[in-house]
């Protein structure tokens, strides 16, 4: 079963440019996912993990987000406006190549997969048939996804977002795990120390500040509800945890309802 | 129910240079498509065309074949190195981006759709949801597809044709009516005139050279055979005719067999 690794728009983009890639963190990223591809049949890894078997997504950073904004478009509010529609997909899909190039560089199979082409929203729940992702997977190829804009009945198009994906592909894939890195080393608690393990949302929801949270901390206290309900652990950690992770460590916060 | 239009690589390319649109003919393909898109809604036009229900897909010509062929790739020949896979599926996007581009400037509400990211191939056989298409035609979108490379259970990646996308979105979206336009005026009889209607292969067999055809007709007679299994009428006509087929008319050649 795949593991599903998303890596954040603040991992792969500047976001103090405007449609400027983060080289260093992506080379580094790269690098770190081409030394376990470079491992695969090698039993001396972790038996458990299966190099071969990784779905990559990325978020937008700042190919992704002051475009959508300029345009009014978020996973609710749609446009029918084609050149709209451009304007939010291309630089998406040219971040892409950029990732998928560094990973190429590091090694790594990596294939471009555009949600547009392949998903679609319906009463707000995005929707992908995975056909084309698990066929490549079982030919050995690494896909990349990206946040991206997909049509949506009743809306023209809207904003797809990374952490979205992650859960679709978790759900059709049926992953063993699933990674999320960003620039946070994992949920943080009140004093700003990592949280370990969640397994209720109970757990953290003092810290994440519950229903009356702020826009980032409410962020997370989302993220972690969705997670909670992946049938699959997860994981939130930043780069340095991410050789861990492909490892089949458990670096920064494990969350684990199952 | 949609029309599907496949531009040969033939129209949106030229086959005497590496990579070269076809600059006249595209734009001249996008005018017609747009000045027939902009009488959406209006009355006065064929009653039973609905300028709104167009799904386009366009050939690779010098964008598309001579890089797969540099590579060994063909609709069964297949790789499983992720750089051929680029090599091929890169420059198509790029040609794709460029005909949604003319479309767009002519007014239609163009979106690129990339065949790698949704499809695969089984047994031979071309498999696409059609889920994303539909739901960018419901919402007033034209969906704009490329031959590109898919995923292929036990052969890496192949080639898959504009050919076979036409076949594939006629039936998964149940089309209306399918278009080929290419170079030629419509199929050609053994002196070289159109054929206006084909009924059953048996019309065209001794014309089209039956199973001792060489290359280029052989061609031909698979795509009639092909078309005529469809359970659409198709046309097969060159840009002349394009205007005349949009209109509802039937330009070049008529295949049918329903």
């Amino acid at each position: 079963m795949p593991t599903v690794l998303k890596l954040g728009g603040s991992v792969v983009t500047r976001k103090d440019g405007v449609e400027q890639v983060a080289v260093a963190r992506l080379e580094r990223a790269a690098g770190i996912i081409g030394r376990f591809h470079g491992r695969d049949g090698d039993a001396a890894g972790a038996a458990d993990v299966d190099a071969a078997d990784l779905v990559v997504v990325h978020g937008g950073g700042s190919f992704g987000h002051p475009n959508a904004e300029r345009r009014g478009v978020t996973t609710s509010e749609g446009t029918h406006d084609a050149a709209a529609v451009r304007d939010i997909h291309d630089p998406m899909r040219e971040l892409n190549r950029l990732v998928v190039g560094a990973l190429s560089e590091a090694g790594v199979p990596a294939v471009q997969v555009a949600p547009l082409s392949a998903g679609h929203r319906v009463d707000g729940e995005f929707r992908q048939p995975v056909d084309a992702v698990a066929a490549l997977l079982a030919e050995g190829f690494i896909p990349v996804l990206h946040g991206d804009v997909v049509a949506t009945a009743g809306g023209g198009v809207t904003v797809v977002s990374g952490d979205e994906l992650v859960t679709t592909l978790a759900t059709g894939l049926d992953a063993d795990r699933v990674g999320l890195c960003s620039d946070v080393p994992g949920v943080l608690d009140a004093g700003g120390a990592v949280v370990d393990r969640i397994e209720r949302f109970e757990d953290v929801a003092d810290a994440l500040g519950g229903s009356e949270a702020t826009d980032v901390t409410g962020g997370m206290a989302a993220k972690v509800r969705t997670l909670l309900e992946l049938g699959a652990p997860a994981s939130v950690f930043d780069l340095d945890g991410l050789s861990a992770f492909l490892d089949g460590g458990s670096p920064g916060t494990w969350i684990d309802s199952t």
